[in-house]
């Protein structure tokens, strides 16, 4: 970026869409994600920052002080508001919150009342309510005064004077329905309510099965608090499966991919780190089986080959089952059809391969003994995998870990251990006896 | 299942949302599943198929006759007939639109058309259109007389004579509106229209970025083709999820927990048998030193250390690279600048890890010699791991290969290799040298 075009490089940045604007930051190095940041005007500011991922929002807020967040925020919906200062110190929040008018404080301190990941913490307390004893006429006029309706409103909400939720009146209903029907007539009472201390990923899935656009969140007592939208519904669910990806992966939490290195270091150094450990867990088990490798040396050669492919195998089920308990089609009730299912085609899959591996070591190799001594190894591995693919991550759920982030290197440790001990075991016991077989 | 209670079990299962049933089938085993599914209402069939994975939808569909299956989509919408008919054979296609009404075939028709993973594939042909030379008076009564708008209609769409797309008028709009004033006035000429030809991922992210709930679909020559909504949306970006999270894990394609047995061997033996091509690399490189392992056979227990490290560093740096491509943040302005970061990355990494393993080894196995050489060769596979993890899924998408789907056994090929003859070729080289130093 040369300094003469800058000013044109502002102009062109600040006629793009703040998401776009949020793109382009992500996109960005650094250093020019900063001298970009600059560029962005005061009126823009707030929206971009939503639309950023939680890294890279935090680095720019950083360096802001509290009267240009407070300017930022001003325009945003009371969700987002309340997302983005979870996110910060609580102090800022406090004084952020003491730069705000007295109604949209109150309004945002409610949803920061209620768990980030509920109902509760997603919602929009900008409701468009009506009463049940009036008639479609009144209502229209009702809205047509109001002059604009909150984005994402495809219905209008019915409750008491207590505020207590009583159904819906979709925005189509209105329109097509006669001006005199009554909306007591016409509301739909059985349109779904969220209670606002349901899990967000839960919320998601009902807005998934039922289509919905919008949906009132009431209290334990049937009090309407405000209302959840689609937009910040696929939010969710992009973040759950990002989640997912970056977890199995050991990048969990990195969002950004230009984060400041040493913070990416220490990230990482977790997964490396116990991967560290399980690789010497493994160097362990093969440890004690120095003689038999300095008798054949062969074994050295292809020992790997079993682990490996029991590992592949354990995270084929691995994946499936933790997406199952993800998608919660994994219960008591099919657990044991499950592992019948995952053993049959372990011993397919073992036998198969076994199959193979002894041809190619036996042919091209010319090594019948070491040949006999990987196949069965890795039959019994190819058998071990997939039924630790389900019972670790299921085991895992049970102690309220998330299978996705610990999953995969436990069960490398078992297929890497099986694998190992197998081949290297079988090899001690019955080489000696091959050997007297074959030669 | 007592067949005693099957009929109460009918009354519960059909009691239950279409997608509920769906999900309930997706968890049972293949025997129950039959009896489940015999046991669901004609008139939800169709509404359960759509809802069900590609997997079992086709598991179910496969032993329905052709009059059973058009008499079970007769009710979706075209988008979501046309989604399922995608998946049959031919004949079942031509056979089920010849059972059809004349305008509902051309409607289905036309969405048969475009590529099942374009905006004219995943489109809805019913529409609500309105002039642009009438007010809002007007169009509220139209609308009042058409009774029923299609589900998420937000807008109506304004067209001219011939069909060509002008602009949209929210509902909230209309309602918000004086009667009198003019559609011309009111209408948005800005809202995004959506070409039926760009690929459903890019709708996906125009959605999310601007909280879309419906979009009008154009033609090349500007021509209303038909409208998308959120709820397809919705799917593709799970479904985006699902695929990245399945292929990087090698069941990609693969929906159905409880799949036949032989499919299963079937899709996972692909993954298997690349994975055993490139074990058996890794063990030729290894049989180049068998006299290097013959004269050290620590070796043999401490070299699996080298490759599982960088294996699972360029896995790390890998994971974050696919997501940015799948996120468009990756390009050529900035590939140098995350080649730059992750070798800086892989440095200190390389440093840092070098250390401990040396460390380990030096104390706890008292063999300073093979501790220096464990600990450069992992610096070294340390630095080459997160450069392949940028480079190959780059090269890839140069050569038009899903990363996701055969990054990660690239890169363990190379940082298997690397690692391997990293160490051993080190140990060929150095070890007589240091053990004259150290002994």
């Amino acid at each position: 970026i040369e300094s003469g075009s800058l000013f044109t490089l502002q102009r062109m940045l600040n006629a793009l869409h703040p998401a776009e604007i949020a793109h382009l930051l992500e996109s960005s190095p650094l250093e020019q994600r900063k001298i970009a940041w600059e560029l962005i005007k005061r009126e823009n500011e707030g929206l971009v920052l939503i639309e950023l991922n939680d890294d890279v929002r935090s680095q720019l807020t950083e360096e802001m002080d509290t009267v240009d967040l407070v300017e930022a925020l001003k325009d945003l919906d009371t969700d987002d508001m309340a997302d983005f200062l979870q996110g910060l110190p609580d102090t800022v929040i406090q004084e952020t919150l003491a730069g705000m008018g007295r109604q949209e404080r109150e309004r945002v301190e409610v949803v920061l009342g209620y768990d980030e990941d509920t109902a509760g913490g997603m919602m929009d307390t900008e409701v468009v309510t009506i009463r049940s004893d009036v008639n479609v006429d009144v209502v229209l006029r009702y809205l047509r005064i109001k002059g604009e309706l909150p984005s994402h409103t495809d219905h209008v909400i019915v409750v008491d004077s207590y505020d207590k939720y009583l159904g819906v009146v979709s925005l189509t209903q209105l329109i097509t329905s006669q001006p005199d029907d009554a909306i007591l007539d016409i509301m739909d009472t059985r349109y779904l309510s969220i209670p606002a201390h349901l899990e967000n990923a839960e919320v998601a899935d009902l807005f998934e099965d039922r289509d919905l656009i919008s949906a009132p969140v009431v209290s334990d007592l049937g009090k309407l608090l405000g209302r959840i939208t689609i937009d910040d519904v696929v939010d969710v669910i992009r973040e759950q499966a990002e989640h997912s990806i970056k977890s199995m992966a050991g990048v969990n939490s990195e969002d950004d991919l230009f984060a400041p290195i040493l913070p990416s270091v220490k990230r990482r150094a977790v997964w490396l780190g116990t991967n560290l450990i399980t690789a010497f867990m493994a160097a362990a088990v093969i440890s004690q089986f120095t003689d038999t490798i300095e008798s054949a040396v062969a074994l050295a050669v292809l020992m790997g080959i079993v682990p490996s492919m029991g590992g592949i195998a354990g995270s084929q089920t691995l994946t499936m089952v933790i997406r199952g308990i993800a998608l919660g089609q994994i219960g008591k009730s099919n657990t044991r059809d499950l592992l019948k299912k995952e053993l049959l085609l372990g011993v397919i899959n073992g036998v198969l391969w076994a199959f193979v591996v002894f041809c190619i070591s036996a042919v091209a190799l010319k090594d019948i003994e070491i040949g006999i001594l990987i196949a069965v190894a890795m039959m019994l591995n190819l058998i071990a995998a997939p039924l630790s693919g389900v019972l670790l991550p299921l085991g895992l759920r049970k102690l309220n870990i998330d299978p996705a982030l610990a999953g995969s290197v436990l069960l490398t440790t078992v297929t890497d251990i099986v694998g190992y001990a197998g081949v290297l075991g079988l090899a001690a016991l019955l080489l000696p006896y091959l050997r007297s077989v074959f030669s």
